[in-house]
């Protein structure tokens, strides 16, 4: 029958939100708000769907009235070291992720928050701030979902979701209504 | 406490996965699949953070080994009429959306498929596929759901979920292993 | 000999600067800068290759300390009516380029400046400002030009030379150095 | 008066096109076109303006019917061994092109094509193919020229114009019409 593999893959999801509900660290959670808050500027960067979802993130904190910038697009200034940078990597070790990363914190002393599924990975040992989002999990049940949430799937899904859940409490935070974020909203597009 | 509007905003999501769930729709999910398998090429667009979760999609499908470019990116060439055009727009009433849809299925003749909360606008009446994905549910609620879901972040997550269950699907279809995928993946990252 | 074609293309281009040159509009030249310099935010819009112009002329007015935009990047707010929109299109009749523009000038009260071939283009006719940069030059030796310089080609590179000098008058204007530019650049990248 | 710089900097423009003609090393034009004909998918990748430029000329080399990538888009696949890399940077310095291009290069054995001004760099020492593009010409009136082009551009501009010299060769080559390059010219922007 024609959405079969959706139902599983509907049903897994649903057990993935439930888990990422049951694991959320309010601790790690404050101080991610708080290095948003106290930052100058924010910096994001991912690469690939990672990269998409970077973007999707920042366009809300924009709509939030947070100065903003995505690595890599036109308008982006240099960074400082008053400014943040989120990084968003399942593994962790993507080069170009990990290596401007680096950059941001060594180089330029920029905070930096990890957004990962391994703690232990070259990007979260160099993060002041690591927030743990598993993605496919380890289990005898693994080969089932490497056929219906191939590669980065869950963890990138599980990202865009934790961090529009982020922009609710920091709508929060902020006070902001729904009818502040849309008088940013680009009317051109 | 720091995380109260997160967990609000987990349950209501996982509410909503679980209402996707029950109303999907096996026959229109029939035919997408159709038009996708019987595509030449396939072309995405959406504007805003709708078309960050086509490019996400358009990610997928190229590891799938489709044929596919999203609308605006460099190397996309002319569409034509054994192409299609998946749109995908909440309102279903996005200028630009609209105008190029409406450009590709009566200028060009190519397929249409709309990804939109509603079944009667602008978009969703000129395609040949309507693939309805309810965003904010009209309710007394609603006005608690902006302060959590400000915008079309319902809609957009809900899609984002629903094309990566039919990339599981489209796997099963094509009978791909997550190691093709991988074996398409970029590695110039 | 391999090279032919591209000597024959240097000559041509070569000569469309010295045209450029003899041609420019000392007093539409000082109404641009004075639209530039007035501006509370710059947006700036093409579509295909004209857009990566507008992109690589943003990024320098970022440089130089402008506010400015790119639209349809992540991180592009709203516009506002006294925000000015630079928008490049050849023919003037750029369908989406168009159609933003007109909602700009005409919904927001935006300040429009065209940079197009065409006076008595769509784009023209409604724009605060008209920048015009020639691209062919329709003569007796125009099919000749078309195996060298193919579709928008000229006015593409003419109109890149340009805003590059454009630039330099900028920089006047605001007493920059190439060190002020140099301290915005970004260096994660 | 307004637009003395602009007039300064055209005559300096002017003199660089001259400056390129005079030093084109045509045995390198040889290679460079012999490595673009002969590969199997050709990629392009850039930072900043040179990635603009990078862009516009992928779009051109679509427009010929090349297989062509931008490192980084959403549906650029694996580069294999039979691809082919061209990597713009002024300095050869730039740490994620010389990155990528080396993995690409070392890992893959893709082909690569380094566009520099520096023969000598990071990036050219690795490629099989450098064509040299002079950007600022160190001379005593360095310092003025940094008042007009500063940073990269004059090694930007110079590249694409050059970039679109090639593809005047290349239409020859492949015995290519501007009916050719507009029939595969996207029409849905």
């Amino acid at each position: 029958m024609a959405g079969e593999q959706i139902l599983k893959f509907l049903d897994t999801f649903e057990n993935q939100i439930r888990t990422l509900k049951e694991n959320l660290n309010f601790e790690e959670i404050e101080r991610l708000i708080e290095a948003i808050q106290k930052a100058n500027s924010i910096f994001v960067l991912g690469a690939g769907r990672s990269g998409f979802i970077a973007k999707a993130f920042a366009m809300r904190l924009m709509h939030c009235g947070y100065n903003v910038y995505v690595v890599g697009e036109t308008v982006t200034p240099r960074i400082g070291k008053d400014d943040l940078l989120i990084a968003i990597s399942g593994s962790g070790e993507t080069t170009s992720v990990v290596n401007i990363s680096r950059k941001a914190k060594e180089a330029i002393g920029s905070k930096l928050v990890a957004i990962t599924s391994h703690n232990n990975s070259s990007l979260a040992r160099i993060s002041d701030v690591v927030v743990q989002i598993k993605g496919k999990i380890k289990t005898a049940r693994d080969e089932e979902l490497s056929k219906i949430a191939p590669l980065g799937t869950m963890f990138e899904l599980t990202v865009m979701v934790f961090l529009d859940a982020l922009i609710a409490e920091l709508m929060s935070v902020r006070n902001l209504t729904e009818q502040d974020l849309e008088g940013r909203h680009a009317v051109l597009e």
